[in-house]
């Protein structure tokens, strides 16, 4: 099981600044889909909100549609091989809580899962803009909870030691990039 | 002079898919200006648009309302405090052109300058959505001509070799990450 910490709200925006990519899960009426996400950003400190692109053509895109609700959960460097298979599958075809390493945990103010194993979890509420999201894919959510391991996060900071357990960043074809080198200026 | 070549447009979005902070210039009727926005992603392949959040209080806002263009450039490490003083300061007060390291070159297809130095830069065309630029300072733009320094980016990759040309991914406080190792899986 993860270790969870909670991130006060302010905070939230926090796990996502640096422009990781995430896994965005959803839940409606006994079914869930987890997919993943390089197009996503924070769009606001307090309450926190945050952008998501969810194409169409996708399961989650109709559980989050029906439900008003999502996770996002941001993966590490050892579930990056997962983060590419749940962005590769459909929701439709298979079961992707069958994928090796793809396990749910209770969220605790919505009902899609957090993925287990993963560095933060940002729980949101859909703000409803039904023309952004039919013209451009484009949801917004209200952060209502949000979580972090603390070997990685404390205090408002990453903080990371293990390579393994850095957030990535996908480009294409299969690649990723690490969350490297934290500088000052 | 920085070195530029031409991204097809269809592989424009690489160009931000893994989260790096950008620079938003503008101009407008003698007026020009650069901003800082950790707050940017990807929102479609082609033609390819982008999302960046620009706050209300900003000179950037109303030079890109006044407009209807913006240009992103994508600093790279050594251009870290650069990014931040531009980040940090307001174009009401200082002419942000003045503080060093920051030289506009013009842009092919927009009246905003693209930002010298930097990584790459995409021309942008606001996506008129009064709404939710009101509601969420959110901003859409369809990229309308994109481009790259071919030693860090060429055939729609991504080769960082020399860690000061990295490009980097704003925290808070001053913080930065560094774009790190590539991988695959």
């Amino acid at each position: 099981m993860s270790r969870r910490t909670a991130v006060p709200l302010p905070k939230a925006y926090r796990l996502l600044n640096h422009g990781p990519t995430v896994l965005v899960s959803s839940a409606h009426a006994g079914r869930r889909n987890v997919m993943a996400a390089a197009w996503n950003m924070a769009l606001d400190f307090d309450p926190p909100k945050v952008a998501v692109v969810i194409d169409k053509s996708t399961l989650t895109r109709d559980l989050v549609e029906a439900s008003g609700e999502f996770v996002l959960s941001v993966p590490s460097r050892q579930q990056a091989a997962m983060t590419l298979a749940v962005g590769t599958h459909s929701g439709r075809e298979i079961d992707k809580f069958s994928i090796a390493g793809v396990h749910a945990a209770v969220a605790s103010m919505v009902g899609a899962p957090l993925i287990e194993g993963c560095l933060a979890w940002l729980e949101c509420r859909v703000i409803a803009e039904p023309h952004i999201q039919q013209s451009y894919d484009l949801f917004l959510g209200e952060v209502v909870a949000a979580w972090a391991d603390p070997t990685v996060f404390s205090d408002g900071r990453w903080h990371f030691a293990d390579d393994r357990q850095r957030s990535i960043h996908y480009l294409a074809g299969g690649s990723f990039f690490a969350t490297g080198d934290e500088f000052k200026v």
